[in-house]
């Protein structure tokens, strides 16, 4: 009997399609390769390019497709330059994770080669933390309001809200068990000035009471800053509001390699996105140079996600055939200062993953 | 005809005091060194110690001395164990900022020694930037709301205001202006997703054109974030709400050698606060190990900013004499790996101030 998984295909724009089509690359050398197991490949057109057809980055079709598929699997949306007469960025990414509910924006960091990090004496197996931002409320909240250009001020609203935050913890708690770390979840909040944080903080301590296995922490989000650039061997899973999670993950994108080395899965209860931390990069794309490590390990992610034993095999597989490249530091692409495209290092990925499987 | 200045002391809690004591005996040693220049030294109790005496964290003799001053001198405020009933941490510092409407937190980031950075390949000279942060409002504006751990939802508003933004850019600008940089003012925001940053974007471009001697750049907060680990070289002085401010200058310090290097103004129109960016440490207080450098290259700014030929030699004599100590990196307190006590590491910056003046 096999078992098949209805994957939603969004390439998106900029380098987002480039880098997707070797995503799905290896899909297919994975399929052909599992027992009892079938990708079925939707692919939909998304993002400003769809914008600039139809009007609609993110046209109901393909927005039903996600809510009905298995999992979604996305290369970047938005272009700097062209945006909505509001002058605001299109970024459908937020409007998938507001309207498919995806609370938990998983973002796993990890060192592969000391190379790959600007700091100093960290090599891998030190820097590997999974941060977990919360990603469909906090500061983002606010972000339909428009801005009076001509007005004395301008404001948006931070909300927590008790259902949210209770979801977004459980996530992280459950996160912690799982990985194979400190079993310790830190929250990052402001809770000595904003009202909004010692409200998150009293329910992440009530959420941590239903995991006595795990250890609760917390700290300053000001401070956490520090210690990710001093000792980011400390972390093991750190849940953040949404706007400090945006910060904190680039910041931690930064320490393993920069965006390009940075998945990400954006989960609900009804829904999940894995797509690549980086943004569409349009001054690179359609060269083949971008890279597409944070493309693979976001697949990897989905596969994992999916839960079945041969798609986490699967993603075990790509994990390793990953971490085999790597552990070459001469193996990278132009942004980590190597000479392989997208293809070329997606080409030696595929080596060991058949190799692998 | 000698100019007097009056200076507030305020050595607050924890290690403040023991470090602020260190700065004094560096004013004194200036004192009988410069030409037409005294210090009126006035000392105030202020922070958690006053608090339990007398009830009031900032007094109103303080308060109205520190208005009455030339510049106020703080060591550090705050008990993470001392709290007001409801739960919130005593700390007058953002009583002060706003009180004294000190509108522009000036966070100098200057690399002294390569043995003092997390990162890679960096050096005296390629660290060296001014975040300057807006001190009255942005996330902080909620900062007295207070939080209903019953109900279903917390809020806090972020507030930009057009006065307030035109006079932290133009506070930048100067900054950009006067120093030996790359003449570069970033706006650190959100414009793509906050109404309030594409708000804080069209004043901050507004302002941008009184300066055209200037040029003036645009980064995303999380974006920044990323750049300051992965080439901080390219900063010049950043500008940026209150929130981002108190994120990336915690990371800023982290990367020159933590909390105990990094120094602040905190200024505005009639008065000015000088203080180490870090807190009151009560675990370390007492012992003369705390790293009194922040202090002292605070007391530095605040010479520089009294604005006398006089005081700014002081101020030069001072930084130059903390370069000379921190040229050997075995002069270091604890923090940074060191054995000088508090004491003994100012005895050594005492020594070439004295031959500097
Ligand atoms: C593109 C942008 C709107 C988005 C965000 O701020 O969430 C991105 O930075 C991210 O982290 O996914
Ligand atoms: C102590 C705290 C309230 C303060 C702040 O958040 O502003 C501190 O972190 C700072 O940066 O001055």
């Amino acid at each position: 009997m096999t078992q098949s998984f209805h994957l939603v295909i969004l390439g998106g724009d900029g380098i987002g399609p480039e880098v997707c089509d070797q995503s799905v690359r290896l899909l297919e050398i994975m399929q052909s390769n599992l027992n009892g197991v079938a990708f079925e490949l939707d692919h939909h057109s998304v993002g400003v390019g769809e914008y600039q057809r139809s009007g609609e980055a993110l046209p109901q079709s393909a927005f039903d497709a996600c809510l009905a598929s298995d999992a979604v699997l996305l290369g970047a949306m938005g272009l700097p330059n062209v945006r909505y007469p509001n002058g605001k960025e299109i970024a459908p990414q937020l409007d998938l994770r507001e309207r498919l509910q995806l609370y938990g924006g998983v973002r796993p960091i990890r060192l592969f080669h000391e190379d790959d990090t600007p700091l100093k004496g960290q090599g891998p197996g030190d820097i590997d933390f999974v941060l977990v931002r919360e990603s469909t409320e906090g500061l983002f909240y606010g972000r339909d309001a428009i801005a009076d250009l001509d007005a004395d001020e301008a404001t948006n609203l931070l909300r927590i809200s008790r259902s949210a935050s209770e979801r977004v913890c459980r996530l992280a708690f459950q996160t912690a068990r799982r990985r194979n770390g400190k079993k310790t979840v830190t929250l990052i909040d402001k809770a000595n000035v904003l009202s909004s944080m010692v409200y998150f903080r009293h329910v992440f301590d009530e959420v941590a009471k239903e995991f006595p296995d795990i250890k609760a922490d917390h700290v300053y989000v000001d401070a956490a800053a520090l210690f990710l650039v001093r000792r980011p061997q400390d972390f093991d899973v750190m849940v953040t509001e949404n706007m400090f999670g945006d910060i904190l993950s680039d910041l931690a994108a930064g320490l393993v390699g920069g965006m390009g080395m940075a998945p990400s899965g954006d989960l609900g209860d009804n829904a999940a996105v894995f797509q690549p931390s980086h943004g569409s990069a349009p001054d690179i794309a359609g060269q083949s140079i971008a890279n597409p490590i944070a493309m693979h390990l976001s697949t990897a992610m989905m596969l994992e996600w999916l839960g079945h034993a041969e798609t986490r095999r699967a993603a075990d597989a790509l994990n390793g055939a990953i971490s085999d490249v790597l552990s070459d530091p001469t193996q990278r692409t132009a942004d980590m200062g190597g000479q392989l495209s997208t293809v070329e290092i997606t080409d030696k990925i595929a080596a060991h993953l058949s190799r692998r499987l």
